[in-house]
Order: C-alpha cells, then structure tokens, then sequence
C-alpha cells in the first residue's frame, strides 16, 4: 500500500531538497517539522552502497539546537546524565537527555563549538523547546536557537576516500565524533567524523541552507570515482548495527524508556554533576531496571517493517515489546529491535511477537547483530 | 510531482489509520510525529463537502497534552498570555503559548476539563516537552503526559444534524468551545463544538484508541443522511478564513512571531497574571510591533500552494513574507497570508510576492476574506 506524501507550507523544505528531487528520490518521511528522503528506487542498491562502497545522504533534518553564551556549557551539561568535564572544543559526543522523570527526550550527537558554543544535532522531537525552557527558567545567559545548518551524511566504506579527495588526507587522521570549522571554497560547513550507520563516514554540516545544491553536487562530484549515490538512513543496517532510533525504539509519548532500559547505562553519570532526570535515575538505579533492550531474529517469511509496536510474548503473557523490524540481507533473516522485561534470558523458548498479521516465534539475539 | 510516504516505525498511525485507508486516503502529511489525511483524491468534492454539506476528519495528530494534578489550571495559566480566570469547567478556549521571549509556540486550545485536569489540544510541536520543562522547574504538583485521546472533527453547516442524531438536540445548544465527556455506547469520549474551519461543527476526542474504527464507523453511518464523507483539514478554507496554522504561517525555528504581529493582541493580558514571556511581549507593547498579519490577493494565472515562505516586496525592497497560498474556489482567486512591515497600508501598490517561479502583482486584503 503506497500513499502520497502531501508537500505543504506546514512541513520544511531541506537544503538539498532540489538535488534529491534531481537525483530521484521516491519517497519522504518527515523529522523534525522537515521533509527527509526515504529512498531512491533501489532499496537494495541503496543497501549495497552503504556496505560496499558509499551513500550520500540528505540528513538536513538532523537540525540543530545551538547553545551559545557564556552558560552553553553550563547548561548543555545540565541537559545530560552524561559527563561533558572532558570533552574538548572539536569534538562530539553521543549523549541521552532526560525529562525530570528520567525518561528519554532525545539522543542527538552534542558538538563543543568553543567554550561558548554547542550544538546539539537532534532526532526527532522539538528538543529546542526543552533546552530553552530549562535555560530560561534557572537564569542562564544562553540563547536556544536552531541556526541555518544542514547536515549531509556520506557513509559506507569509500566514504572516507570520498573526504580525503574533499579535503585532504588529514580527515583520515580524524577520531571518531571529532570535528573541524572548514570550508570548500565558499562553502562553510563543519566536517564531522560521524554518522548514523556503523559503516564509517562523515557528516558536513553545511552552514549556508543556500548552497545546498552546489554542497550536493559538489560532493558527488567528488564520489564518482567510488561510484556514489544517493541513500537514506537504512532500516536495515541499523537494526543489524544496534543503533537506536529515537521516535522508533523510543518515545517519551509513546513508548517511555530510560537510559538503562535502552543499553545507555555507561553514558550515565549520577555523582559527577547535576542533571535533569538526576534524582529520578538515581531511584531508578537504586531499585534495578525492569526491563532491557534486545534483538530478536523472527522465524519464517521475510518481514521487512513494522509500523507500530507490538507486543513481545511468552505463551500468552506480554514479556515487552517489538519497536521495529526488517529484513537483513546480510543475515538472510527479518530481524527486530525491542524491550523485554529482564527475567526474559537470551535463551528463553517459546517468545513470540505479535504482529498484525499473526504471531511469530522469536528467538533474542545480542546486540549488535554484525 | 508526486512522492511516497515512507510508512515505519518513527511516525505513529492515528487510532482512525485503518478507516481512512478502507475509505481511500491518497496523501499524508505527518504533524505531531503522527500522519495525518491530506486528501481522499477528490479535492474538488472535499472543499464542496465542508462548505455545503459536512466532512469527516481523522484529526488525531492533533494531540493532547494532559496537565493533572493540583497546580494543573496553575501551570496552564503560567504557560498562556490569555487570562484563564473565568474560564469554567466544560468550556474550552483558544490560546496562544508563548516561550520567554514571547515568540509563539504552539497555539493550542485548552479545555478545563476539571479543576485539577487541562488538556492542551496542540498545533504541531512538542508542547508537552514545554510543559513538563516548565511545570517541573517551578515545582509544580503536575503531571504533563500525552494521553489516549485522538480527536475526530465533523466540520460543514451540516455537522450539527450529524451530532444531533449522534448524541440528541441538547448539542443545538453548546457554544462555541463548550464540552462535554460522554459516550456512544461503550465508546469514551468528549464531545466539542470547535473544529479547524469557519464552517461550524464538533469534534470528537475519542478516548480509547482501539475504538477508533468503530467511532469512525458509527459517525459515518449517522451522517449518511447528509451525505458525510471523508476530508481533511482544508488550505483553501483556512486561508479564506484567516485562520493560522502553526507550522506554516509561523515557527519558533523559521517564522518566529510573537501575538501581536499574529493578530492574537487581544488575547495578551499583560496585567492580569504572570505568565511565561510576559516581560518580553511588555516591552514588545511598550516598543509598538513591526509587522502585522495580512492577506493577500496574487493576480494572474491560479496559484494553488506555497511550499516554502517567500519574499512579499515593493519595488525592489522586501517587506514582509508570505507564508501559504492557495486558489479559493469561492473568490475565484488565488489568496494568501503574510506579514507585512506595519508601514505597508492595505491599499499600497507596488507590491509583489517572490514565487520559485517568478515574481507576481498582489494587492493586500483585510482578514478574514470570508
């Protein structure tokens, strides 16, 4: 069953709109208030290209929640359970953000600007509302806004040939989330070593939404000798990597988790600082976590999505829940991404998932699959 | 140019999904994280329906933020510049949510449905981040969730008939935002004279999401008399009423604006109660406002949308934007709404708006235009 997908003045363009419509794209979700493209034609393609070669993605709705002033720090620290005290300017780190109740808000990759500057590159919820919120409401001299920034990711194994040729041989050089203020040619953007894929690569968080098709081109110029193409984020591939998707996975409205329920324990600091959610997770903490994040193998015919949770069973007893699903051409098995309560052992027969069509055996798995 | 809607996991489905789907649904948007019905393929006959006859629409995304608990009516009053004082239980109203800098938010309506139980029916943001940030920080004795409720809106001169055969004459009675909690059958909810048009009618906020095909169903049998069919939330009508949509003719991220300039001055009690942004939009009043709401006329060949704003100019000068067009059958015109720098009377020439494909002529027209 396919819909259209109502382009209107309500929802955002991207700065690489236009060049994903002239490259093709099919189809679009939406993150963030902004259209993101789904896929280009070629889902196995664009699968391959992620694997083997290199993707070029329109992530522009990965946007930006910009702390700056002299409390940025301040307050980006107070946003998260995790301990920022060694995080140096030109270098990223992968942090949870809490409500007051522990539960999850978002995910985003935070990036240290300079001592008065920090931009938070969020999933999918209005994070900015938040942020401004709390820095408002405890006096902090810090203005929340969303600058003109546009993130586009190139993934896969070439990727890192395909920045090389960009800038130089240095970014081969370049740690895991680090960062560097740059340019090509008149083109200002942030070169970041990271990206929502276990298969390397970089995102250019470009700095002028005007330039984003000559950004596109600009870069797929640069990849045509390793055969680059146009991608999405890819389902698969992250459920085989383990990498949460705020909004799937969890979602403060629909599906509450905490950190330690979802594998981000290590990420929480309870005695360095103080954060929001600080109390609550140390109760949390305290009294052990009642359920814990798992993959699932499902047994029989390929299922290839899931478009709402559904319920994860033993015999006829809710045990947790199945937050998404796909196929896996790698492991030639529809694998799946949930909670279970955590009595529930990696070994344990007789689980089931509830899927609209019929229930299915499932077996746990580690996390990540490869 | 046309483009699927990728169908997963990250966007929930409305508790009226399958419905829609049984009765054609060809394009979706997505607001709140949720899709949302653009059209059932027959534009034309949609627009007649909620102007002559009634419509019913799958307005779930519209969701509910729940504030319970003692400070709840306290934390609803903090959050809106609107004086809630007299506002009784069982009626509703409509108000602007400003953040600390008195830009708009959200403009929700709120129903007092108890003195300790308010919910904020939201435009698309993430209000409920807002809330929680806020009611938690002042340490406020309130929970701040997104409750099981997912409005239905039945909307056209004949929805009246429509909740008259459904619930009794009593509702020819209800005024403008009253509500009631009731039932039909075992299906919970509450029953509202409001609704996203200037056409009359109820909406129906379900509160059981498993029943939503069967309240779909049951209104659909009743309104078969008057001819009800399915539509949705309409451009050309909201605009020919001058009604704001959230989103498109403002954002805190891309449109920011603040009451005045939105035509909501009335609603901004400056004196009355403390409220978040109060001394921003003071000193806002005290400096007199730049811009001011407006619609427009575009002269030649028909118009039917605006994806993006763009510039309203005169001469070669921008002086304003516009933030959504669309042909109005009823004007034979293509219309649209904007800001404008107050210095721009209605009845200045010169002025154009900077189309993607090319400036055209409009002149400035008073709201509403019907």
């Amino acid at each position: 069953m396919t819909f259209q997908i109502h382009i209107g003045a309500n929802v955002r363009k991207s700065a690489y709109f236009d060049a994903t419509v002239a490259d093709g794209v099919r189809s679009f979700s939406v993150y963030n208030h902004m259209y993101i493209p789904g896929h280009f034609g070629d889902p196995e393609g664009e699968y391959d290209r992620l694997l083997n070669g290199v993707a070029q993605w329109d992530v522009a709705a990965q946007r930006q929640v910009e702390l700056a002033g002299p409390d940025a720090v301040a307050l980006a620290q107070l946003l998260t359970p995790r301990d920022l005290s060694s995080l140096t300017v030109g270098q990223g780190r992968y942090v949870p953000v809490c409500d007051h109740e522990g539960m999850v808000i978002n995910d985003p990759v935070l990036l240290k600007l300079g001592k008065d500057r920090v931009w938070l590159s969020v999933a999918d919820s209005d994070l900015h509302l938040w942020a401004a919120a709390i820095g408002a409401e405890r006096g902090f001299d810090v203005s929340v806004r969303e600058p003109d920034v546009s993130p586009m990711a190139i993934q896969g194994p070439k990727a890192m040939d395909v920045a090389a040729a960009l800038f130089g041989d240095h970014v081969r050089d370049m740690r895991p989330f680090a960062f560097v203020e740059t340019a090509l040619d008149d083109i200002p953007l942030v070169l970041a070593r990271s990206g929502w894929s276990k298969q390397g690569g970089f995102e250019l968080y470009l700095m002028d939404g005007a330039k984003g098709n000559a950004l596109w081109q600009r870069v797929r110029k640069a990849g045509e000798p390793w055969n680059i193409g146009p991608g999405a984020p890819n389902d698969s591939e992250r459920i085989e990597s383990g990498l949460i998707s705020y909004g799937a996975d969890m979602r403060r409205q629909v599906v509450p988790a905490n950190p330690f329920e979802m594998g981000m324990g290590k990420m929480v600091s309870l005695d360095s600082h103080d954060f929001i959610g600080r109390s609550a997770l140390r109760r949390i903490a305290d009294a052990g976590i009642a359920r814990r994040r798992v993959g699932f193998f499902v047994e029989g015919s390929p299922v290839t999505g899931l478009e709402a949770p559904v319920a994860l069973r033993r015999g006829a007893t809710d045990v947790g829940i199945a937050t998404d699903i796909a196929w896996s051409g790698r492991l030639d098995a529809s694998i799946g991404l949930g909670l279970v309560e955590v009595g529930i052992g990696d070994d344990d027969t007789g689980l089931t998932v509830a899927l609209p069509e019929g229930s299915r055996p499932v077996r746990l798995a580690p996390l990540p699959f490869l």
